[in-house]
């Protein structure tokens, strides 16, 4: 794997040239961990003249999840509670002769950017803007089998509870329910908060789950993620409480349906981001949805649960092969609930078969 | 419970009048939610001169857990993807004729306060530091009534648990069961995550738990806590599996204990963070186990898990009665394992009864 990293940050350090800078110092935690292969709390990773130093304020930890760090870096550990890891690096930077730093000036804050500036006043602080994050937009068959491992393990957290007797039980306990199948099946955590919504609030983006119960007649959304060596991937589906939906439910299923498969098979390389949601968009939008619909149809994923690129209307780009993004659309109808289908896929050619369908369970209504 | 919010509000604008600012953009979350009943995801408070304004992303939600903003505040959503708040307050501020503004720049990002800048060039922005985290230390009774429940939900889940077969479950388990108990027991949610720490691992701080089973003759270290309306309490304890303990870890145990009552017996108002500090670890120091210690024994609690003040060797500053603190001191000897034993406490004055322990679940070591 170090090869891997190795090249990631031989990438970056051509982006820093750009931007006048020979070196970098990254402190996002997932670019952290993109280019070093793990981000201990508070690290930062120095990309160096005569060397690439990962400062922690604690050695690594061999804890689930959180990955190794790349074997080809120093460490460097700050012992105690002894200051900010930005700070020794730029203090490294120095020692190596660097005069022109990269920083991450969405992430870094201004307090920190100050500490900075009085360690090293002459040292030049260019802003890197979202270069990590581009290059973490388009995986590699290692980064997509991740996801594709957590997304079979979410679909099998799904699939058991879809057995189990859901009326009477409250979405707390269901959310709960979910997330320690994700764990039992290898995950090394939920992608982010487990949603389960019923009734009035199915339907709803991020429902925070509340002490309702299931009850007959209800739709019922689900929406789960497991993160995998740190990867996240997302899906959603919403079913139906009880023996027969009511025609208004059939209806709204089938209108989310026929919208997510729009977004879904609109995905090629080449497809602007704004027309991949448009695909979606329009057929809610045209059967009178269209004020309620949320800000975005579908986001990328990958080491964060929503990274780029965004499918909305006003984003600008294409996607590229090997972009894992959801296809999301949903409707809510306040005071009566509403449906939300969620998949996330891997944008692949159309001579590779199209699009690729991590999370595979059925998107049939079903009634349970 | 608006005069609570509206009298917080009074109290930082006293503390802006000091840094030149008639006015203040709030953008820490806890900060945001401290002074404005709630912080839906992504907003800001602006402490205005004409009114004061929480600008969301979203209309804010009922979730559980979020809380409700104060209805004295006017509450101003960005429709649909509407761009950053703080930049939406800032040009509410420069409606309102506002000249000078205190902003957090130990939160606010590089690029944020650009934008913010270029939106407003003329606008004055001032460092507002910790003024809120100050404000936060001390806390009322309000917010000590729901550390209190937060405690006793932690204790019955802690409780519960004690009760059931330890032997061959994992880490992984026994942390989920935990957090899932604290939900049934009324919990929004765990405090941070539960970290359960077997054998070897036993000690830790901040362990994740990993697929580690449970053996005979194993220390066990458990630390977990509820969330309850916001406010994060925290407990840990150490036990022995098996009828009996080893000698070693009975002196282990014993010396910890030692420690941990040291510290809070220490806790009074006036008392230096650092000599309450100093009270644990000495215990550990002159046992041998100086090298090896956490660089802090005790931090406080409420709103956020770890906030002010720091009890650590280095700390400055003194206690107040009404602040709610951890004694959490511990060794981990690697290799084979160690002990943590961690309380939230209230400090108060002698005459009161002197500090006031929320997490009530025995500290005697305890053979399951």
């Amino acid at each position: 794997m170090s090869e891997v990293y190795a090249a990631r940050r031989t990438k970056l350090r051509e982006r820093c040239h750009a931007v006048g800078s020979e070196s970098a110092l990254i402190s996002r935690p997932a670019n952290v961990r993109y280019l070093a292969g793990a981000a201990p709390k508070g690290s930062v990773l120095l990309l160096g003249r005569t060397e690439d130093v990962l400062v922690c304020l604690d050695p690594p930890d061999d804890r689930a999840g959180e990955g190794r760090p790349d074997e080809t870096l120093r460490l460097q550990t700050l012992p105690g509670s002894g200051g900010d890891p930005a700070v020794a690096a730029v203090d490294l930077a120095s020692m190596q002769g660097i005069d022109a730093l990269g920083v991450e000036e969405h992430h870094l804050t201004v307090a920190r950017h100050r500490a900075i500036r009085s360690v090293a006043p002459r040292l030049h602080l260019a802003d890197l803007g979202a270069a990590v994050e581009q290059l973490r937009v388009v995986k590699d068959e290692e980064e997509i089998s991740c996801l594709r491992i957590g997304a079979e393990i979410a679909d099998q957290a799904l699939g058991e509870l879809l057995e189990s007797i859901l009326v009477g039980r409250t979405e707390r306990h269901l959310a709960l329910e979910l997330e320690r199948r994700l764990v039992d099946h290898g995950a090394d955590g939920p992608a982010f908060p487990t949603s389960v919504a019923t009734g009035p609030h199915s339907g709803r983006r991020a429902h925070h789950p509340t002490d309702r119960r299931v009850e007959e007649g209800d739709f019922l959304s689900v929406c789960l993620g497991a993160t995998y060596r740190g990867y996240r991937c997302e899906i959603g589906r919403t079913f139906v409480i009880g023996t027969s939906p009511a025609d208004w439910q059939i209806e709204l299923y089938d209108l989310v349906f026929a919208a997510q498969r729009a977004g879904r098979e609109s995905l090629a390389p080449g497809a602007a981001y704004r027309d991949v949601d448009r695909a979606a968009r329009q057929v809610l939008d045209c059967a009178g949805y269209g004020e309620s619909l949320p800000a975005l149809t579908g986001h990328g994923v990958g080491l964060e649960i929503d990274e780029d690129p965004q499918l909305a209307p006003a984003a600008m780009g294409k996607l590229d092969a090997c972009v894992p993004v959801t296809v999301e659309p949903g409707v809510h109808l306040p005071g009566r609930g509403g449906v939300r289908i969620d998949d996330t896929l891997v944008v692949r050619p159309e001579a590779d078969g199209g699009p690729e369908l991590l999370t595979i369970t059925t998107k049939e209504l079903l009634a349970l």
